[in-house]
């Protein structure tokens, strides 16, 4: 019994180191994303906090939890703040940030999924729309980088599977906490089941469709 | 006196019935921009929601219902995700869809510049701001699908009469409300007043006017 | 002693006076560029008002305060629309309007960094938190206005010193608040001082860093 407790407990600081990773990672593709574009020192910071913390605090406002825990808890700006700073010193080609940062962006995504969804639901939103939440505070940091950063949000457009690994894990833990089933366990398994498709996305290009193209554009 | 009661009733019936067609129409024309921009399925699912649900959340925020309406009940995703469906499977040509969808999305806002204006009223707001928070429901989704498909927001900039009747709309309704004068009669005339407006606004081709123009540009 | 009391009430005021000043310069700032992107009556007026309110209303979100400030005192927005009215009349040529434009703004920067931060700290937020929020009650307003005009925020990208006087006045701000030293005076002292430095920066051309440059861009 204490065993498992123990395990619990590991399970729950993995959480949390994970939590940092993922905001690391979003703040650093924050960072490169206005290196690329040519932004200056602040830019640099503000997008890689944005990127980091938006998901989470759009989640907040919507659930009512004021001030974002982003806002609390000074240890997710700093995270981020330390990576703009490692990218703004080095910012190195695009061929050797490509596959850590995608590794770490897809935990990150796994983990905040499930974190999410659990945020919601614990704040008495029904199951659906936890999930829904779930997958905002995944993906929503990475629309505020592209909106601010003033290009297409990659996750409408570029036909990667990267919201529907997020919305099955966000599902996945919302089925469990309906059913009260949900422990650190079984929702490490629903955010490690996201994180495991979307790297076999990433690894085997399976993409989103895209609608039957029109003969005719119509002008926008 | 049982007769008008009915008729109320019937009237409210009505409201809920328009206000899902103008959430399915605000879908459609979320997902038709997301097709046009060669969106992939998520992209256009998510257009189609955060069109018809966008101007609803951004109210509730501001007057701090929260959870936000539109992620309470279902419905009202559920019916943007049909829209979604709808148009990923079936995109017909621009002329087909041109009058009907301009119809739909002139029911829409007409009641949802009505029921945006009664929200924020009941929550304490005065009458002025409830008239602006109308406006902002009203018009609102479609300024996040703009934007978040990377596009000038239509409603500042191409010069159709499309926010001026939700403002004459919202404006009526919060003088009935004000006054103690609202009901679902005198609110429904509020409305159909924005949608008439609306229609002859498109019809007779009105335009807002634009300021003066420069004669040389300043650069951005 | 009642002479200090009669100079605080003073200062008071001034604080009051300044802060309009701000809106109206950042609803010209607004007007300005929605006249210079072609943008209909429409367009103006919104661009003006959400310039003007939009960093306030972005910290009242974050801190919880709703309905935020702008929507219960019509004084913001009267004020915002008045300066999109003289712009719709009469919008001057750019090196006419620079230099009371940038003054107008620095005073707004100096006022909403400070009044901002001591919203954010009065709602119980951690000094550095309160600090953050101060900066986006300063620049939030450009970044919405940039946003909805469809171009990059100049904020994040044009080189200028615009959010380090904001962050500066806001930290020092943040710093009498956590040692119980703010009083109109020093709080005053805070703001002068990002005015001063807004207006240095101005006149000696001081640019924040770029990151050192790629080589080769890759595709964003």
């Amino acid at each position: 019994m204490s065993d498992l407790v123990e395990l619990g407990n590991a399970v729950g600081t993995a959480q949390k180191v994970g939590n940092l990773v993922g905001v690391f990672a979003f703040g650093v593709s924050g960072a490169l994303l206005a290196v690329r574009r040519n932004f200056d020192v602040v830019g640099i910071a503000v997008l890689a906090v944005c990127t980091a913390t938006g998901g989470g605090i759009l989640r907040d406002l919507i659930i009512g939890e004021t001030p974002p825990t982003a806002f609390v808890h000074v240890s997710y700006a700093a995270t981020a703040l330390l990576a703009a700073a490692l990218i703004f010193f080095w910012h190195p080609p695009h061929r050797v940030t490509r596959t850590p940062l995608l590794m770490a962006d897809g935990v990150g995504l796994g983990i905040f999924c499930v974190t999410g969804t659990v945020s919601a639901f614990q704040h008495g939103l029904p199951a659906t729309s936890a999930a829904a939440l779930g997958v905002v505070t995944a993906v929503g940091g990475g629309v505020v980088r592209d909106v601010l950063a003033g290009i297409t949000p990659s996750v409408l457009s570029d036909g990667e599977l990267y919201a529907v690994p997020a919305l099955l894990g966000s599902a996945a833990t919302a089925v469990l906490l309906h059913h009260g089933q949900y422990t650190y366990w079984t929702g490490g398994l629903a955010g490690a089941g996201a994180v495991v498709l979307r790297f076999l996305a990433l690894w085997r290009h399976w993409r989103a469709p895209l609608a039957r193209p029109h003969r005719r554009r119509d002008p926008a």
